[in-house]
C-alpha cells in the first residue's frame, strides 16, 4: 500500500482526508455522519483529554455524568435552545425489536414511548433539571461540573473530526450566585482552552466575542477561540458561555442569597470536542503527512535500527535498551521500532505520516563514532548527534520544536490577519490571501447575514479588549465603532 | 438534613438505596431507568477507569472508539446476538424536530430514517463491520481493542449502578488467528477483572463459566466473576467471551493465514460496568454508610480540626499544612476540612457516610502531647497516634486496611459457600442463609430453567478448574459429574 499522499496546495481537502485515513486517525464508519476514532487518533484525543481534565480539576471541577437521552418536553423548554438545535436530532421512539415471524427483525409498535427522547445534542436542559434538586441555598454555589461524553447532531455534510453526526467532547455545566462571578467563570475556561490552544496543540488563538446571530443557542453571551488553518480558513476551536439565568428560569432554579432572597442561578456552559483534532492536523501538517507538537504527540520519539548483520542488530538494540530507559525517565515517549519485515525507508515515511516529532537512526558506522542520525519531522531537518547525553539532548530539542511549530503557525497566522476598507477590497482579500480580515461592521445582523451570502465570509469574532476606532462598515458605510475579524471558516 | 440510614438488616434494599443517594454517590433522573451519577460517585468510577485502563494497556490493548448507532440489518446479522437484545434496545427513527404551527414542538415526520439506528446494548456487531476492513493477513493479528462508551439495554425495573437502561462501560473486542489464542485472551481478561476486584474493590471473586442458557448472546463461552454481597445474593462482576467465529462469519471477516489460506478470524469481547459501583457498596458498607477500600477511595484520609479559638485553629493548621504534603508524596489523597459552618460530629458522620477510610480529628490537647486522633472507617476503631512519622504510619495503616476489607468479605463468601445435597435442604439454605450454595446438576436447561422458576435460584457458574465428582441432579436425581454454584443473583 503506497502512502502518498495528495499535496496540500493541489487538493487542500483531498490532502486533509488522506492524512485522517492513511495516518490511522480516524475512518467514515457505515452509520451515516458517524466516525470510527482508529488507536493512533483516540491516543491523540486521550492525551487531549488528560491534559484538560487536569486543568479543570485545577480550577475547581469535579466530573460528573447526565443521561444520553432527553425527553422532548425538557428540551422545549428553553425557546431560543430548542428553535437552535431541533432540525438536527435523533430521536428515539421505541424501546423494542421483534421478529415478524418470516425471520425479520423489524421495530415493535407496540413498544412506543409516550414521550420521545432526544438524543443530546448537549446537555444544557437535562443538567439544569436536575441542578433544581441540587441548589437551595447560596452556601450550594457555584456548583462547578464537567461532563465528558458523546452528543449527537444530525449533519448532513460531514468531515472526519470537523463535522460529524456523533462527536466526543467535554461540556462544562457553572451555576453561580451572581451574574458576574457566572462571567468570570466564562472568561476563566476560554482562558484555560486558549492555554491549551497555544501550549500544548501549539495553535495560536485569538479569544473574542461571537455576534448574536453565532450565539450558542440559549446564550447571553458566547465567548470562543478562533485558530487559523492552513488554507486560510478559521476554524473555531472552543467556545464558553454566558447563559444568564436562562435555563434557571425554565427549569425553575433558585436559591436563597445570604441576605435571605429567593433568586434564579446564573450560569455558564462550556466545552471542546475531538474537533480539536482536525484543527491540530490543519494547523500544522504537510505534504509528508502529520506534524504533532511533542506535548500532543502519543510517539514522541521513535528509533530505527539500519543493520546488515543480526550481530550488527544486537550491538545497536543494547544501545538502545540502555537509551530507552533513560528517555523514559524523562517522561519522553519513546518507541524501538526493530521489525524485520520492513525496511527503514518504510518505516521513515510511515513515522513522518504519523507526525512523530523526532526520529532517531542507529547503524553500524553511528555506534563506531557513538552517535546517531537524529530527524526533526517539524523541519525535517537531519543532524549527527553524540550519543553521549542524548537524552537531554532529546528532551531541549522537544521543547525546542514544541516552541518552533507554534512559532510557525503564529507568524501565518499573523501574516494572515488583514485589514480591508472596501468591500471590494474585503472581496479580492478573501478570494486571494484569505486569514482573518479586519473590517469595519455596522453592527447589524442584516449586513452580517449578507456579507455571509455574498462572500461565505462570517464575523469570526469581535476580538476581546478590541480596539475602538471609528470607520464605515465595508457593505453599508453606516457608522461602526470598530473593526471586527471576519473569515471563511469551517 | 439528617444523613441517617436504615439499616441493612431491616431492609436491606432500602439501605443500599439510602448509601446510594446519601453518600452523594448517583440518583435517578426524569429519564426513566436513566441515572445521573453525581461527582462523588463518578470519582470512583474514574479510579476503577484508571487502574483497569492501565490493566488493558500492560497486556497490550489500544483505545479506539466505535459509533454510538448501529443500522438495523447488522444488528441482526448474528442470530442469537439479535434474538438476545432485541427486547431491550432503543430505536432512533427520526432525526429532526419542528414546530407544529402552535408552539408545540413535535417530531417531523418527513424526517424518517430509512433504516432505524440502534442505540448500542452492545459493540459486536459495528465493531465486526469495521473489522472487515482492518484485517487481510495475520499480520494484522491479533487486534486487540477497548472502548470506553454508554450503553443502553431498556430495563423495566432498575436499580441506581446495578441495573439501569444507560450504563458507562469498557468493552474489549479482539480478533485472532487461532482458537486458542482466542480463548488464551479471553482467559488472560477474566485474569485481569479477578485481580482488579480482589486487590482493588476488595472484592473475592468465583471465576467460572457460565451454563449455556446463561452465556452472552453470540458466544461460545461466557466466563465471568462472581462475588457474594452481604445480604446473601451473588453479583456477576464481569464478563469474558469467547465468540468462536460467529461475528467473523456474520460479517465476513477473513484473513490469509501464514500458510496462505483465507480463514475466518476468532474472537473475543469482555466488559465490565458501573455496575461495579453497585457491587463496591454491597460488599463492605454497614449501617453508617459507605465503607471504601483505601485503592478507590477519592479521599483517603480527611482530617478534621477541633478547637475552641482562632488561635487554636491556628496551630491545629500549621501542623495540618506540614503533614499534608507529607501525605501527598506518599500518593495518599488527603482532605482537611476546617468548615466553620459544621461541628465535628456532623463532619465526623459525613465521612464516615462517604467511606472515608480514615479519619484524623486533632485538638488543642493533641498539639500539646504531639498526638492525633485516628479513626478507622472499616472497624471504626479508634487510636491515638503520635504526629512524629504519621504519615508513614497512615500509609502503612491504609495497606493493612485494604487488606483487612478484603479479608473480611473473602471469610463472608467462604462461610457461604455451602453444599447441599437434596432439592429441600437446597431451598432451605436458600431462604435461610443464602449465598453460593454447591449442587449437582443433570446438565440440562430443562433442569436449570425448573430450578429458576420454584426457587430463583441460577447457577451463577460453573467454577474454572471444578473438582469432578460423580453426584445425582437434586432435581431430577440423574448423573452429574460436578456441583455447580447456585444462587440468587443481581
Amino acid at each position: 500500500m503506497s502512502k502518498g499522499i495528495t499535496s496540500k496546495n493541489e487538493d487542500y481537502s483531498q490532502w486533509y482526508n488522506e492524512i485522517v485515513v492513511k495516518a490511522d486517525l480516524a475512518e467514515h464508519s457505515s452509520v451515516k455522519g458517524c466516525m470510527v476514532i482508529k488507536p493512533y487518533g483516540y491516543s491523540i484525543w486521550e492525551k487531549m483529554q488528560a491534559i484538560l481534565d487536569q486543568k479543570f480539576k485545577e480550577t475547581g471541577h469535579s466530573n460528573a455524568y447526565f443521561p444520553l437521552f432527553i425527553p422532548k418536553s425538557y428540551f422545549s423548554k428553553e425557546a431560543a435552545h430548542v428553535e437552535g438545535f431541533a432540525t438536527e436530532c435523533a430521536v428515539v421512539t421505541h424501546y423494542r425489536l421483534k421478529n415478524d415471524g418470516n425471520g425479520n427483525i423489524i421495530v415493535d409498535e407496540t413498544a412506543k414511548l409516550e414521550e420521545e427522547l432526544i438524543v443530546r445534542p448537549t446537555s444544557e436542559t437535562i443538567i439544569w433539571n436536575t441542578y433544581r434538586g441540587w441548589i437551595q441555598s447560596y452556601r450550594d454555589l457555584p456548583l462547578l461540573i464537567n461532563q465528558w461524553a458523546n452528543v449527537v447532531r444530525w449533519e448532513m455534510r460531514t468531515r472526519l473530526f470537523l463535522r460529524t453526526t456523533e462527536f466526543l467532547w467535554q461540556e462544562g455545566h457553572t451555576a453561580h450566585a451572581t451574574s458576574q462571578e457566572a462571567i468570570e467563570e466564562t472568561e476563566k475556561m476560554l482562558d484555560v482552552y486558549a492555554d491549551f490552544a497555544e501550549n500544548f496543540m501549539a495553535v495560536p488563538v485569538v479569544k473574542g466575542k461571537k455576534t448574536p446571530t453565532e450565539r450558542f443557542a440559549g446564550a447571553l453571551d458566547t465567548y470562543c477561540i478562533e485558530a487559523l488553518m492552513q488554507d486560510g480558513k478559521a476554524l473555531q476551536a472552543g467556545t464558553s458561555h454566558f447563559l444568564g439565568q436562562n435555563f434557571a428560569k425554565a427549569f425553575d432554579v433558585k436559591f436563597t442569597s445570604k441576605e435571605g432572597k429567593l433568586e434564579h442561578v446564573w450560569a455558564s456552559s462550556w466545552g471542546v470536542s475531538t474537533r480539536l483534532i482536525g484543527a491540530l492536523i490543519m494547523a500544522h501538517s504537510d505534504d509528508s503527512g502529520l506534524v504533532l507538537p511533542p506535548q500532543l504527540a502519543p510517539i514522541q520519539v521513535v528509533i530505527v535500527p539500519i543493520y546488515k548483520s543480526d550481530e550488527e542488530l544486537a550491538t545497536i538494540s543494547t544501545f538502545v535498551d540502555e537509551l530507552m530507559p533513560k528517555l523514559k525517565k524523562l517522561g519522553i515517549s519513546v518507541k524501538y521500532d526493530d521489525r524485520d519485515s520492513q525496511r527503514p525507508g518504510f518505516k521513515f515515511a510511515e513515522y513522518e505520516l504519523k507526525g512523530v516529532p523526532v526520529r532517531l537512526a542507529i547503524g553500524g558506522r553511528d555506534m563506531e563514532n557513538a552517535t546517531v542520525e537524529l530527524a526533526r519531522r517539524d523541519t525535517k531537518e537531519k543532524f549527527t548527534v553524540a550519543q553521549n547525553g542524548l537524552d537531554t539532548y532529546i528532551q531541549n530539542l522537544l521543547t525546542e520544536i514544541q516552541q518552533s511549530i507554534y512559532n510557525k503557525a503564529l507568524n501565518f497566522r499573523d501574516e494572515h490577519i488583514t485589514q480591508a476598507n472596501s468591500y471590494e477590497e474585503f472581496k479580492k482579500l478573501l478570494d486571494e490571501k484569505g486569514g482573518f480580515i479586519a473590517a469595519h461592521w455596522d453592527g447589524t445582523a442584516e449586513t452580517e447575514k449578507q456579507i455571509k451570502e455574498e462572500t461565505k465570509a462570517t464575523i469570526r469574532c469581535i476580538p476581546l479588549n478590541n480596539k475602538q476606532e471609528t470607520g464605515v462598515c465595508i457593505l453599508t458605510g453606516k457608522p461602526s465603532i470598530q473593526r471586527v475579524l471576519f473569515a471563511r471558516a469551517y
